[in-house]
């Protein structure tokens, strides 16, 4: 039976997340910080966001191995004020200097109403949203951007200019789950157009041009050195540079072409990304029931609107992911066959048991 | 001979702006209050951006005229903090209080690296590129962003969801001009969907849904009640959203239908526009000269990535308008005839002399 099958696919989080904690600490990662990291990982995968969860543990491991990512350090305050700080990742992983960092930023904005937490020496760090999503737990508006390798053209550009340099946030809400928007600024994740090429599968029209500048619909030719589109044009390209500019030229972090590939380059270096945290403070603003109800109320009358033809629904940013994650509490997680077989890879990789054994 | 005719056709950003101060002077507007929304209207048609230029000062006037835009108020401060404050508009002119609310975002910011101003009770603003701008001029970064009313339309719906909900930037550069970027949230703005139908033009597939939800290219679909699709689908409407959060939600501000339109409602009623303004201080966190330095990098750059076939140039965000307005500033603006019409309207309708005549 189908059920069935899909029964038998998914896997429990705590069963993942142990899988995560295993292997980090295999590799000389701290308890707290691998257990960091899994929360990351496996959340991101509860979200249905599987480009960007559990299947990049591997490639984070093997960077560890190699020395490109340090196990031996911790983030650290380089320079602060009152309502920002600079943050040397110190080549740590990903996600623990991105949690630290928006830890930062809380704070700040705790004292101040509002904080910025910028952040150098850092390392691919996931899924954005879920860094804006740590605010939205502490009553507080957040945003969470980072740089990366430049994958996306610009208009009237041949090849690549601009990461896909993401932007996420996330709004707390009174009834239901908090608002929470993460979009890279090309028109697709790259991760989606790798995960087409594992399938075999062509891409739609307007995601890529190839390596001659012509529009493509085969992922192939991403490998073969085309780049991505800019999400609206000249508008995602705008919106690159300002995440390059607070993620990178203002912290000390590499910009565009100095960061390496945290998959392709030597993974003994250090990638060197960027990253830039927000956080607002709405209670210092005005009453936190109030700010709620608000946002209940534009939820509402949102979700009231008229549907288009074929249309069941309309979607506040963020609910599906939240729905998905229900669901994955309460029924574990159906993983997709990449991601099972990247965990699979590993698991033989570190001669540990596979969640799925 | 047509550059005749175009020379013709310039107006001096001088007497654009004597007329702008003479008209809203006559209407009761302070000579400050009257200095500021003229270099906001005159420095957006130096940019090339006629939809949010002086073609708007008539419908501005018309509100003054009816007390819905109110000449015997400033903006004061409602509520602030450290890094923060919530302005009340008190219904004076948009440009008034958002070049107030980016002042006080900026003074903010001098003192605790980073400040946010939030507005309620606001009008139309103009050009959100305007008040970036300002924090560049003070070498910081700065984000300006404003609710409206809702125009376009969301994955799933039929009809109008959300505002174009506006969002510009600004970085300061060294050699070259401040980065700038000043996007709609829609594909495209609605002034020019409109400024297409003034001109019986038809306008490209994407840009419109129809009232009956399916795609258009009439412009006049979208006064008949159709909606501005979203930039890039979901993001827009994702970004939206935060806009529509920072900007009204947080602030106390009319939020989505609540908003009056400033051209089309009674305009004896406040609009109730709100909006937010963020400023960051480079030189607390990092020396100004290195991280210009870093910005001319990146831009020279940017400026020498290969070309796609029929392109000459790769810009920055805002180049072309920088560019635009040092041309203006020598030899005019050559105003469209849309917005020239508009003037000798509002001329007439004072009883004053056109800056054409």
């Amino acid at each position: 039976m189908p059920g069935d099958q899909a029964s038998a696919a998914a896997v429990t989080i705590e069963d993942l997340t142990a899988f995560c904690l295993r292997a980090l600490e295999l590799v000389g990662i701290s308890p707290e910080d691998a257990a960091t990291t899994a929360d990351v990982l496996v959340t991101t995968d509860s979200w249905g966001v599987f480009t960007h969860g559990t299947k990049a543990l591997r490639g984070y491991i093997r960077r560890i191995r190699a020395g490109g990512i340090r196990t031996d350090t911790r983030p650290r305050v380089a320079a602060e004020g009152p309502a920002w700080a600079i943050i040397d990742g110190r080549s740590a992983l990903g996600m623990v200097v991105s949690t630290f960092a928006m830890n930062a930023a809380i704070a700040r904005a705790r004292a101040c109403g509002i904080g910025y937490a910028g952040v150098f020496n850092s390392c691919h760090f996931g899924a954005a949203g879920y860094y804006a999503a740590m605010a939205a737990e502490e009553d507080m508006i957040g945003l969470a951007m980072a740089n990366d390798i430049p994958s996306v053209t610009a208009p009237g550009a041949s090849g690549r200019v601009m990461g896909s340099n993401p932007l996420a946030y996330a709004v707390p809400a009174g009834a239901g789950p908090p608002i929470v928007l993460d979009v890279a600024t090309s028109t697709v994740a790259g991760g989606k157009v790798m995960a087409a090429e594992a399938l075999g599968r062509t891409i739609p029209e307007g995601w890529l041009i190839g390596p001659d500048a012509r529009p493509s619909i085969d992922p192939a030719a991403f490998l073969a050195g085309g780049a991505l589109t800019p999400m609206a044009g000249y508008k995602g390209y705008g919106l690159a540079i300002l995440i390059e500019s607070l993620a990178a030229v203002l912290t000390g972090a590499s910009i565009r072409h100095q960061v390496l590939s945290w998959m392709g380059d030597d993974p003994s270096m250090a990638t060197g990304h960027g990253g830039a945290f927000l956080a607002i403070d709405i209670g210092a603003m005005t009453p936190i029931g109030e700010f709620k109800r608000r946002v209940d109320s534009m939820a509402r009358e949102i979700r009231q609107v008229p549907r288009s033809d074929g249309s069941d629904r309309v979607y506040l940013p963020g609910e599906m992911e939240w729905e998905r994650r229900q669901r994955a509490l309460a029924e574990g997680i159906a993983l997709p066959a990449d991601v099972r077989w990247s965990i699979i890879e590993l698991a033989r990789e570190l001669a540990i048991a596979s969640p799925f054994d």
